[in-house]
């Protein structure tokens, strides 16, 4: 393959949204609308589902004005899915329309922002474009609230939705202390697996207003040890605010919320949520005080009006890289975050193989748990804490966040 | 009594706290430092329970630039309570032992920030303590998210929450329609008997990104129409946005969420919420859709970092009124804010008859909500757009807000 290739692009975002995902986006387009390599730079609608079935916006027809709002808008702007590819060979249907919407709009680079499901997508495309000897650089570019991805230091959407959780844990905290009477609180957050979002509300302490009491999936959950634990603290200054991740488990390794599964995604992930509320109750009946359930739900990941500077502006450069990286030669690669060696902050990127964050999992190092499994420890708050530095401007009209209005029209 | 009277003041907040309630706090405790007339500024510890008991700050003694920084610190920073005094002659202990603290400390004048209840407990002590001679000028400064203060155009608090479910709602809507597989979100707000809260979600249609239905609870609820309702904008749009009040009400006056109740308050409210989730069991069992519920909880009274800038100036601006208006010999009054006429927004201030306020309920016309009681109307975007205008400064340290730190140190 030519170290210079010209063409089209087609980006694309997949999963779950974040606060910044739209970075990610602005970077790419941004970058690949001034790149001379790059013809057109195309969206697809809904991810991977919008290029198979070629439903593309041309994305040099938009205001750059509008598309300069994309990093401050919330949510997934070209549209998400959950939608698996089957392996190439067992059912080639949908790689076959890919390879034409990608033959018809003479697209050689393509741009996948997503988490590591959308990572194995992008290596499954990768490998049968290759095997039908199309030329086509495909760039994998990370985003998760969820921080679980392997292969980089950190994932662009977490420190945005770790400021959200710290931010908002600190204000409950101040609230959850206002009567005499005392009061329980419990916060719930997202991460199914890895315990990097509870985890992230240690952080509120240093506005002085943190949790007491911090449970995360990677440390069996004991109903038992937890009604003590709340006890023990209600015992000492009567009220208690804990945080929980959805995604703990019993020492069997069933999550605890499991009772309360509702529906499923197209990956076959249970959605979770509810533990708040479960854990409420235990509370209530156990020790008779007064207890509030709070499911943070969508709200930690589509808060652009709190996200981190720093985060916002590693998720453009994240995108931005990955453009640089395949116009450069670059195939079948991961855009990955590296934290510099030093004592100061500074995140340096890379491109690794997709397959180092393809279906893998990312958890919460035991020894950043204490022994009790009830807290983070000082490594993880040194991990976290510069991720959600700086504040971002924030564009408003009338009082309310103003949002990039794309015109969303179809190649020309 | 004199116009000019010299004494001690105490300060103190009562009910459920706003995000800005400690402007009033600030107006208060800044305005009254400097006046002539008032010789020491207390605060009272968890409203009026402190007063009874003596536990009092000496506000005197603080930092004043941790004092600035109370506008921007959620909570009551003095701790609140809602303890509901008993009328004078049915027991008396209670107004007893206020009068000796006023007495031992030489006050003349007391504000209390608080809601319905809280005036009703002002308009008790002002009773009390002219039958008893003792002269001392009462206070009422209105705070509520709830915003069904009567005898008041609004109340600071209401601005602030309405900002943050307006943005809040905004950005939820942008994550709810990020996949083409569609799906239901319903947002509960507070409003126990009064839907403002609930209201102030259709504000988020300015940013491009609004509720499709809203319910309030001054319009009777009914199971059919709603699902019939989100099965049409289903139908239309695969996706729904729903905004509704935790005290949305059955034609026959019965609370909806009343089989999710969990708690009273020493008020004999009934604590409700979990009227989302209620709603969302019933979207999924009819119409077998993706579903979610999401409740605001506290974070509708707490987001500091989300206040309305109008919101805050005008909480400051009552606390200052009612100092200005005690010392220039007002008693048994509370603070009003009132809209001038005229086509740009201005808020006045005056002193009203506590009783205006204390024990009723400002409910939503009924001819701002529509015919099919499933949205507001323009009259209710005109009222509320103007109250969550402005974005305050937002004091941070280390990527966390900086609250006040107080040292609440007794009277020396």
């Amino acid at each position: 393959m030519p170290d210079s290739m010209k063409g089209a692009c087609i980006f694309a975002q997949s999963g779950g949204p974040t606060a910044v995902i739209n970075a990610s986006a602005y970077g790419v387009i941004k970058t690949a609308l001034r790149s001379p390599e790059i013809t057109r730079v195309y969206g697809a609608a809904n991810g991977i589902v919008g290029v198979i079935n070629d439903r593309l916006y041309d994305m040099g027809l938009e205001d750059p004005r509008e598309l300069a709002l994309l990093p401050h808008t919330p949510s997934s702007e070209l549209g998400s899915c959950r939608y698996k590819l089957k392996d190439a060979g067992e059912a080639d249907a949908d790689y076959v329309k890919i390879l034409e919407t990608f033959r018809r709009r003479g697209v050689r680079y393509f741009f996948y922002n997503g988490g590591n499901d959308s990572m194995d997508t992008c290596a499954k495309i990768s490998r049968y474009l290759a095997a039908a000897g199309y030329e086509c650089r495909v760039l994998g570019i990370p985003k998760t609230i969820d921080n679980d991805l392997c292969g980089t230091d950190h994932s662009p959407g977490y420190g945005s939705a770790a400021k959200y959780i710290a931010t908002s844990v600190a204000e409950i905290c101040k609230d959850n202390g206002v009567y005499d009477t005392g009061g329980v609180a419990i916060v719930e957050t997202m991460g199914r697996h890895a315990g990097w979002l509870a985890g992230s509300a240690a952080l509120a302490r240093l506005a002085g207003a943190g949790p007491d009491l911090i449970y995360l999936p990677e440390a069996a959950f004991d109903m038992e040890s937890f009604i003590g634990d709340v006890k023990a603290v209600c015992g000492e200054k009567k009220k208690c605010l804990v945080a929980v991740s959805e995604g703990i488990r019993c020492a069997g390794g069933g999550f605890v919320s499991e009772s309360g599964v509702s529906s499923s995604d197209g990956f076959m992930h249970v959605q979770l949520g509810g533990i708040a509320g479960t854990l409420a109750d235990a509370v209530r009946q156990r020790l008779g005080v007064k207890v509030r359930g709070i499911e943070l739900s969508l709200l930690q990941r589509c808060a652009a009006h709190l996200a981190s500077k720093r985060d916002m502006d590693e998720a453009f450069a994240a995108g931005e890289y990955a453009v640089r990286a395949a116009t450069a030669g670059e195939n079948g690669k991961m855009v990955a975050l590296r934290r510099a060696p030093g004592e100061h902050y500074r995140c340096e990127y890379a491109a690794e193989p997709l397959g180092i964050a393809a279906n893998n999992e990312k958890s919460v190092p035991r020894e950043w748990i204490n022994a009790a499994g009830n807290d983070v420890t000082r490594e993880f708050i040194d991990y976290a804490l510069p991720l959600i530095q700086g504040e971002p401007e924030r564009p408003t009209e009338s009082g309310l966040p103003r949002f990039a209005r794309l015109k969303k029209l179809p190649p020309g």
